[in-house]
């Protein structure tokens, strides 16, 4: 381990404390059971390297601390830490490490979102709430096992051909982005909420769609005018 | 901002009060997720226009105080407070401005009412808790899009065709009625329950009708008999 | 009111406590929303007619009390209590009027045992457990508009012809019965955990019956050997 | 009633803190209504036989504490406690004598693993958390009355022949087993979770199956390389 650079110790230490807050709001929202999902956020090194703080390997939520959480660098190793980072951290790595605008990324397996997942389909845009906040549906991104760069990879590729901030990771559960912490976690909330009340909708017909151009306002003045983001 | 009048602020004092106390049946209840979902209140005002207290956009739940709610007229401009009205402050304002015993409403994306809502699809009148509390279907109004008084428009005509003190919009979640915040809070609350009940309900069959006069004599009884309104 | 006879005052006052701490179970394991549902207890009598203890009409779950309990005689008549009884009295005296054995009355719009009531359909009986405190399965009485006899009829009749005490009244919600009060909100908890199992069971197919033989005998070591209820 | 060995009381006594403490997270997980429900764990004696540490029968979980917890023998007869231990103790302690890598048993009805045992089907593997879990298909166990050997003698056979620490028992619900309680406890979370996120992917469809070779190296890495077990 190499250690974090003085310059961006007092910023680390406020990412610890914002990861592991946010850590909370996984079992409130009902997106996780025992120790799965994991919140992680970016530290902007102006000098250097950006660095990411994120939950360690196998800790139980009651159990989360500022403390506990671990610092690795864009290529997924561990720089501070006394536990293993998250097995998915090099997931989380290869998006701030290709999209410099993300800050926050999440992932949990939340049920009717995973569920979507395992059928390999997209939530369609079918409600307001959704046109709102991710702009048209929630794409699926590729199968890929764990281990090499091809989770990233098919996240990267997915989420930069659609405006949502969630892609349904094929038979394996959402990643969720943001411009924080905090925003990629508000998008995992509304993935679960969406994926759920659609899935509802479909189980006794077929939702009404909604017009593009009604779509594209909706999400227009909540990002824009509305200023929610 | 023009300021509330002297002659009202014990009343809207006391609106603050009871309509941030109502906000916290909204989670209680799982009507609503993040932010989302709103509770207002009517202040009459007997030597001039009357007034709404609601909750100001995008606010925690877990942060909403008196102090923090926010008081509008019934065009939907700002009257008191120090952060902007929830964004669907103009179909409340709307609603009271155009039905004159509306004291309080209510608005949620929760979730088996939204999904009847995608559909497009009314509740039908199964349950004899959904006689006594709506007298009949859940109707559904028209697709709106936010941004001018189309929502409220499509909430009060569709109400007042009506017994029920909720209407499902289009894509879009329920709104509701009451004489004062709480009994809206308790018409989004069993909105939501009976769209649950009789979405399951109809997930292994047809639910079997209730005869009219049923639905008459028992919606009879207990809005004016049983008094529980 | 003729008021509560001197003799009675111990067992009266030690009903309305276990009646008051029994009605926070139904909120725990979900079984109802609002105002709804109601626990009754039978007070005996050794010199005269008995009474029964429930809650009032109309009050929040978290302004249940012992002292805010009432006190009825068998035909719904108010004896003591500040407040009107729950408007579902006459069903709970009816059936101890008629069903001497009992002690315990539950009423709730628990939402799968509800469903299956909306359907008219008996729930049948696949799960060991609910042949343990089942007997068979749950069964559908008739549908009953409330103000007269017709729903404590009901209730009394199906039960009659079950070893089930739970019965799901027809476009209404579930009863049950038991030795005392806490039997009987046992059986309103395990009448909703077997409606929703079954319900979810049903979503993708057939369950596999079990044959009577192993239902008989289940049910006879539960209820004779090994001594639960 | 032979009694502790004096050399295992500190190892009873330790496991009794433990069992009490992981039934919390049977309610805590939803797994569980009522008194429904129990976790044991082996006590091996290096000088005679093992012992098995099991709740009491009919226990409230609110009332579970150390003391409370009881001990058999791997026959399954009670050697210290106030009470009768648990009425699934037999099935647990067939599991111990008969699989010794064992250490810990788990026995719930949760709902959506239940409901796949109602019909006797297997859950399939198409999500990458249960390739983690499980390694494959959660499989289905005979159906077996209470009373003697068979329901052990079918959770032991059907686990021997499958990598999952989960089996289906017929018509009646979900056993796990793992190295210790804690093991066991989180089994039977997985379980239910992948039961539940499964039976809502086929709600709307089929599942996208996940290859063989890629179960196999998920669940090589997560047992083996990952060390979460």
């Amino acid at each position: 381990m190499t250690g974090v650079p003085a310059a961006l110790r007092t910023a680390v230490d406020a990412a610890k404390e914002r990861v592991a807050a946010l850590h909370a709001e996984l079992p409130r929202w009902e997106l996780v059971v025992w120790t799965a999902g994991n919140v992680s956020e970016r530290v902007p090194n102006p000098d250097g390297e950006d660095l990411l703080v994120i939950k360690p390997s196998g800790v139980a939520y009651e159990d989360i601390t500022a403390e506990a959480m671990v610092v690795c660098d864009l290529a997924g190793n561990l720089v501070e830490g006394d536990r293993s980072p998250s097995s998915d951290t090099a997931a989380h790595a290869y998006v701030y490490a290709n999209m410099p605008d993300v800050g926050g990324v999440v992932h949990t397996h939340s049920t009717y979102a995973t569920a979507w997942a395992a059928r390999g389909e997209e939530i369609p845009c079918v409600l307001t709430m959704m046109a709102d906040e991710f702009g048209g549906p929630v794409p699926v991104g590729p199968f890929a096992v764990i281990g090499d760069d091809s989770i990233g990879h098919g996240i990267v590729e997915t989420l930069r051909e659609s405006r949502s901030p969630a892609v349904l990771m094929r038979n394996h559960g959402p990643f969720t982005i943001g411009k924080d912490g905090r925003s990629a976690v508000k998008a995992a909330v509304m993935c679960e909420e969406v994926a759920r009340t659609v899935h509802i909708a479909r189980q006794l017909g077929q939702p009404l769609p909604i017009e593009q151009s009604h779509i594209d306002s909706l999400y227009d003045r909540y990002q824009n005018v509305y200023g929610q983001h």
